[in-house]
């Protein structure tokens, strides 16, 4: 291609609204421009790299027998109110009217669509399992937009659904989608990691999402040092075995704390360790109120309380109820003496505390020395707390360490959520009927784009893995008023695309420009023409090592083809 | 491919909402469904085949040098303000609002969001020409969505945009268009025409639609029965030369006509021929009444009219204001004593009506033997009838006849109509500011897929042109659980995927619906494996002749490959 015919509007000031470093290039290198907050147009550069993205994905869910099909954006409301989501979804689901005034969402997501397709057409075991996908346009309303790609209004995802008869069959999909999913990251030479995204009833194998790991993530992961457990730091499961201190049990002791509330002006007040501590906090779990206990090192896990107790919902209770319930306010809270009618849970670790500090239920007032089953009751013993780092992993090998990461795929074993909503059944083999189980699995197609960006560039530019690249030689002539030099980069350029994809830079523009705008776009190869075109020599540049070799021109293609071969 | 795992829920009875024939079908053969009125799935046999128009739509824009991009449905409503189109377009632009009560517009097109691109970035002479195309989905709310595909609210386009510094840098890409989407819906295999759409200033080749020739087409195009020449029949020019009878002037004549008013109550009234009744009409133009004098056999055409004004907009005279104007109502009016201040317009052929009938501005009264210049005053003459049937071409080659037609594709030269109003401008070579001159390009991308279905079709199912279908082989056993029908299928299966793309109907349902719904899916081959497979011998049926042939199993890829090549 040559480049006076592209499009490639490179910028040389970083943007101010980009803050991340992708953003930036993509922006400059003249790949994407934002239409409105969170919506951008792909030019010819990332249109090209989004198709060569696609087609990777296409080829692994092809490999696993899941068919492509195509969903409409506009779903009606009546699906959405079906599905309960219509009213649960809240303001990031983008609604419209049409003429006739009926409600339409614009889809984020296609369980509804899908699931009343299938109950339409599905009625029979024969008919299982099936598993379908779609690359497509995707809506939702963020109320922050940001990060360029990573978080926008409306960007690509393949989404796939699969429907089955049985446990067994989801879990050989699920399975298939994550070899497939593994396929694809490692594809876009993505460092990543499969994390454990819920720690549910059915083994904590039922979601997992894939994370690249990046300081710009909005999430953080915890995973082990030596093996490839990772999690979200919210879902990983605290495996440590506490030992119980060997020293002997003081009486308990209510001592004055004026203005003392948070942990670390206790730990400062006395004097003390914070392991020694117990935080006491106040739960709302559905109807009910609980105390929580965890130690005054650890994080309470509000998903983890939620699940020991089996609960749907979880939300710190009210200050107001909270002084009411335990007569003082937050801060001055404790175990010792709480009121009877409400459970007590705590952590495993609190079990091991000796002579711990709590709160005395009196505003300014602690116990020390308080013990559990001697001054406080404890209803139930689990694991509620965040793991940290140092801890051990919990899959037995390595130490937990923490990462951030951007989600980019995400597989999940859906159940029956949406098909007994919707009365999606079929019958079995014996005749009865029964509800289909689901899956879902959705990679933003985009959000990767950028996620390669983000790991794959320098302080020059971007510098695309050979398969993503949108082209695999960038042939750059120093001058194209020089005859020689145009005479031989013609010459090259057709010699070239008959083994790779070339952009020639037939712009007449300065060399510092051409070469700045190279590197900034980032093709893994540049050749350049320049004084020795007169010698038929040529100079190559690889741009991952800016490595620079000078080749006669009968040798360029060998040596590209080298090149490339060992980049990929 | 493996059948069972496909998704093709075929449909034995005929829907009942669908009216035509490749709407029918397409639900009936499991390539579409319907999510709301004018919203529809494609199944992954549609998809395939929407993969494939794709592809060719992409090979032929690279062809003449057209980049792709990718453009968002979200587009502010700024932006639509800027051109006009926010208040002009009307209910078909589907609109809403962000979380942030910002208004927003779901592409219907693109060219505000392109001009405002290319503007932001294109500022020399020495970017231009640029050409730019992506492939999306559109939104318009159509008031009476119908024919499944053909006419949706949400649809794939491809869309084309061309920016120019001159005229003649227009054209050439206008022709290159015209080229590519010739070879386009050739290679679609689509009998159609190009069709002048306007006979506007520049010559009438300002913008041309590709009619797909369809009784069910919803556009009249005239057409030559001796050459390429094809218009809508509302653009086509009249070229017919007309001779003055040779005959006397007789005395004009004031005659009582009660209650008769139409063309066809005079005619009958006074044994009259249509040819020498003279029709008025009374409309406006802009803020102007103008009086428009036709034959009576000829029909007014509106934008003739408009355009030999040079008006804006044009419509009929509210008929409270033409009594008032007239002395009479519609049916009784005449130029004959016509108000002065109003100016008199009438066709061609007007001028040869030797002592013709009109009314006589007082209801119920006509003249006869009207004669123009003598009895009533004409200030401007042209071509202000639509074309007939029999009039010979406007190209001098043969004569016309109608035909109906789906429009497909359409090439625009815009002009400087969105460049003025959004303000995307250029340095030309001296320096100075100019507009920049556009072209848009459009292709009913799903609209082409409905358009194939219509013309390949018979009364079982569709018959997919070799290189739209979504498999070329459909491979069906008889009986999958004889033994020797299934290894041979097995081995067949495993052979023809090296050359072929198969489908292979692993289904346990009887022969009959087998061969039924392979009808209905419409691949270009079908192989029958059944009591033969025992000796090795399978039989071919091609799906678009009916011709059936046996073959023994080593020649069967051969005979394939002969056949596919001699449909293609």
């Amino acid at each position: 291609m040559r480049q006076s015919k592209m499009f490639i509007p490179t910028l040389r000031d970083v943007p101010a609204d980009a803050e991340i470093k992708s953003h930036q290039l993509l922006l400059r290198a003249g790949y994407i421009r934002q239409v409105a907050s969170g919506v951008y147009t792909y030019l010819p550069l990332a249109r090209n790299v989004l198709h060569k993205i696609e087609t990777i994905i296409r080829e692994e869910m092809e490999a696993i027998g899941s068919m492509e099909l195509l969903m409409p954006a506009l779903q009606p409301a009546e699906l959405w109110q079906e599905s309960g989501r219509w009213y649960s979804y809240g303001p990031e689901l983008m609604r419209l009217k049409d003429r006739h005034e009926r409600d339409f969402a614009l889809g984020p997501t296609h369980e509804e669509v899908i699931t009343s397709l299938i109950r339409g057409e599905i009625k029979s075991y024969k008919r299982l399992p099936l598993s379908l996908y779609q690359i497509q346009t995707k809506f939702r309303d963020e109320k922050r937009p940001r990060f360029g790609l990573l978080r926008g209004r409306e960007f690509v995802m393949k989404d796939a659904y699969s429907f089955h008869a049985d446990q067994e069959s989801l879990d050989e999909t699920y399975n298939d989608m994550y070899r497939a999913y593994s396929n694809i990251f490692s594809r876009c030479k993505l460092d990543f990691r499969a994390v454990l995204a819920d720690s549910g009833a059915i083994g904590g194998k039922d979601t997992q999402e894939f994370m690249v790991l990046s300081e710009i993530g909005e999430d953080t992961i915890a995973y082990s040092d030596a093996s490839d457990y990772a999690a979200n730091i919210e879902m990983a499961e605290v495996k440590t075995v506490y030992t119980k201190p060997d020293k002997p049990e003081k009486p308990l002791e209510k001592i004055p704390t004026p203005g003392q509330k948070t942990i670390a002006q206790i730990v400062d007040f006395l004097k003390a360790d914070p392991v020694q501590c117990l935080k006491t906090l106040v739960l709302k779990a559905d109807d009910e109120y609980v105390i929580v206990l965890v130690r005054g090192d650890h994080e309470v896990n509000e998903i983890k309380v939620k699940n020991l107790l089996g609960a749907e919902t979880i939300e710190m209770a009210d200050p107001e109820i909270i002084k009411t319930l335990m007569g003082a306010d937050i801060g001055s809270l404790g175990p010792v003496g709480a009121p009877e009618n409400i459970r007590i849970l705590a952590d495993n670790a609190v079990q091991y505390v000796v002579n711990g500090i709590c709160g005395a239920n009196e505003n300014d007032y602690h116990y020390i020395n308080a013990n559990p089953g001697r001054d406080y009751r404890v209803d139930l013993y689990g694991d509620l707390r965040n793991i940290q780092e140092g801890d051990p992993s919990p899959d037995g090998k390595g130490t937990i360490r923490f990462a951030r990461g951007i989600e980019v795929g995400h597989i999940f074993k859906l159940g029956t959520k949406y098909s007994e909503a919707m009365h999606a059944a079929f019958l079995d083999e014996n005749g009865r009927e029964q509800v289909i189980l689901m899956g879902c699995y959705g990679i933003g197609v985009s959000r990767t784009l950028m996620a390669v960006c983000e790991q794959h560039n320098d302080d020059k530019g971007l510098v695309w893995p050979v398969n993503l690249a949108p082209f695999e030689v960038h042939l750059v002539p120093v001058n194209m008023k020089d005859e020689k030099q145009a005479g031989l980069t013609e010459k090259l350029y057709t010699e070239l695309q008959k083994q790779f994809t070339v952009l020639m830079d037939d712009r007449n523009e300065r060399p510092g420009v051409k070469f700045a705008d190279s590197d900034l776009i980032g093709l893994p190869t540049r050749v350049t023409v320049g004084k020795k075109a007169s010698e038929g020599i040529v100079e190559i540049k690889v741009r991952k090592t800016g490595e620079v070799l000078e080749v006669k021109q009968e040798d360029l293609s060998g040596t590209i083809a080298n090149i490339l071969a060992k980049l990929a």
